[in-house]
């Protein structure tokens, strides 16, 4: 009988596994180089904890479950509520700052697109109980960071922006009421994603004040942090903002990063849950989806019943980037990393024996080896070394009743004799 | 608002994340040395997928669920069958030998007990496409180098083996009927695990014949392979077993790992898709569960579909290992491999730009940095940076106003002056 993977997943055949690997152990790499930890949590939780942070119509995006002891449950499809829970039970014990990273295993029931899987890869770091523009900066460095590490260029990628506090304070001085930001914020957040007219509509349908509606949208054209004084006089909080806002480019420029680096007052983050700095990385060509995004979000702990800790993050899927990344030409083999240390031949069937028991040695040493489980001859095997990508290939024939090994270098083509003793002692 | 995690899972703090990478990378070291090539499959697969291999009783051991497009789909419990789906899928193109591995993470919904939890993860090996003991020898092999590499001896763990075709053909011999094997292989692998009464009793539900049931326990009472002709009499199909079995004790020896290995012919794995050569790793005091287990399984892909393509492989979980590993003492610290190679701290507050903009310069070069977000005293900064386990502290004071860093050696306590330009083109 043949049943079929599930759309919307992947299978990971050695070739996409190496590409998956390399994605990873450079989040990982990245994270270390910057000082976080990795933790990580249960593929699945209780499905209220995704309630809490995103309200419910994030239900009909989860794989939700009723198990035997009728708990209901959610493959996660983010980690940050998880974040919230683990940090908030050992509170007041975990060392302070929580630089913490992770690379989950993530699943949302949506309609597989391009970028967009059923099942994918996310790398989090997350920075908690930093209540300083500098913990933004940093996440925001790490993430270019990694992308700098993968070849990727300033010419290939911008970190769009802006600040969720400043918003609030210009909406609400525009004349926006704070009971209004949030559906207002999910409106804006659609900005660069609709026509101009299309986006009018939606306004509209939201601000029936014409005066108002026309300086959001010239606040949604603004191209610098200064000109927004001149849509509208800024009040002491949002000022503050701003000068936050300014903070935080003029670390990037310390940081050496602002050529990746653009402030654009039209990210504004779906989620209701972000409380200050926020931004979206994007191909420069605005072709793909966002490669991932971020911001801070102070009151996530909190709503997850613990205290009122101040956190900032991002999160970066494996999707959109690695169609980047292959766009790019920046998958050009070197994320194969197969390589075997040394592949053992023998010239004839009859050291077969010694042939396995030297392999084994090698294993046992510590080094990689292969061997060909089938008498095939001598030149059969070097190919089977080549294909495996083996560095040296350890040749038994008669000179092994002298003890000796021949011992080729696969790049160089170089043979030497070797005594056995010393070959294993110099290993 | 609080919610627990689920009971049966687990959280990874940084602490325990350590633990688990060093057992994963522990499992992809032992396959990479030996050979194996990683791969991975979803998350979760159709239902049906782990009925072909299990039958509808698994069904009650799984986590599954109905999407909205009506799917019926499982978490996976194992990833046998995704691997026999997957290669069945390319089976015209994969290079031959398969020799994979994959770390899956797993869940399955039982009720929580030592060393059995609802979610874990499990190093598998395979190799498919062999139809020789040899491949039976290296998995072994493979499983024995990984425990080694940890610490573990020959005292601490042992792997028994048996061979399942021998059985069959031996009790046939004895008078079992074909149809009735299966049913009695359930029986026989609990015998270690159950009184003898209690085994008795099983045994007489399902065998009538008294002379019969004596055999079958004289039978599980062998102590070697050897002296399994003085039970009955060998047919050529039960020789023929014997003599892969003696072989494959020959191919350890020859492999250096019979220190580790025994006959047990009560190994009978209870799964019914073993076709040859089984064998359970057990902590050398019976005390634990199973670390893992294995066996041939030559049918499974062609139940999936497939041609009949032999096979071979085993699966070992991290739950038990990591309680085994806890109790001889073999986690001791070097499995928390956090390690920051410069924590960069400043003198004065007036120098924290310097520090911000150096750290950010040492990550970019590919090293790990660290930095205090706090302007505190030194002493507390370097405080932090051996909290950290910073391997080098560089401390920046009046001298960077004359280009020069101090950089401190915390394991020695040495200090030296360095020019800044010298110190990163030295990096």
């Amino acid at each position: 009988m043949k049943v079929p993977p599930v759309k919307g997943t992947r299978d990971f055949y050695p070739p996409q596994m190496a590409i998956r690997n390399y994605i990873v152990d450079g989040w990982k790499a990245a994270s270390l180089r910057n000082g976080f930890e990795e933790y990580d949590g249960p593929i699945f939780e209780y499905l209220k904890m995704y309630q809490i942070k995103s309200g419910d119509e994030i239900v009909e995006q989860l794989f939700n479950f009723t198990d035997r002891g009728d708990r209901k449950l959610a493959i996660r499809p983010e980690i940050t509520p998880t974040l919230a829970r683990m940090v908030n039970q050992q509170i007041n014990s975990l060392p302070r700052p929580i630089k913490w990273f992770s690379v989950p295993r993530l699943c949302r029931a949506e309609r597989p697109q391009k970028g967009r899987l059923r099942e994918f890869f996310q790398w989090n770091i997350d920075i908690i109980g930093i209540d300083d523009v500098l913990a933004d900066a940093e996440v925001i460095f790490t993430a270019i960071n990694y992308l700098q590490a993968t070849g990727l260029t300033a010419d290939d990628i911008v970190v769009k922006i802006s600040s969720r506090k400043m918003l609030a304070a210009i909406l609400k001085e525009i004349g926006i009421k704070e009971k209004d930001l949030e559906s207002i914020y999910t409106i804006l957040d659609k900005r660069a994603k609709v026509p101009d007219d299309a986006f009018e509509e939606m306004l509209a349908e939201k601000i029936s004040d014409a005066d108002i509606r026309q300086k959001v949208t010239q606040l949604m054209a603004a191209e610098s942090i200064d000109s927004l004084s001149d849509i509208v006089s800024l009040s002491d909080k949002a000022n503050e903002s701003v000068d936050e806002l300014k903070k935080l480019f003029q670390l990037l420029e310390t940081m050496g990063v602002t050529d990746f680096c653009k402030f654009d007052i039209t990210i504004v983050r779906g989620l209701a849950y972000y409380t200050g700095i926020v931004f979206e990385i994007y191909d420069k060509q605005s072709q793909l989806r966002a490669i991932g995004g971020g911001g801070r979000y102070d009151n996530l702990l909190k709503q997850f019943g613990g205290p009122q800790v101040s956190a900032t993050g991002f999160g970066i899927g494996d999707c959109v980037l690695g169609i980047l990344l292959e766009e790019k030409g920046l998958l050009d083999g070197k994320e194969n990393n197969r390589q075997i240390d040394y592949f053992v031949a023998c010239a004839d069937k009859q050291f077969a024996k010694n042939a396995l028991e030297i392999t084994t040695k090698i294993r046992r040493a510590g080094f990689s080896a292969s061997f060909s489980y089938k008498a095939t001859g001598l030149g059969k095997q070097l190919k089977q070394a080549s294909a495996e990508n083996a560095k040296k290939a350890i040749i038994i024939g008669e000179e092994f009743e002298k003890n000796q090994l021949a011992v080729k270098d696969l790049e160089s083509g170089d043979q030497t004799l070797v005594d056995i003793d010393k070959f294993f002692s110099q290993l």
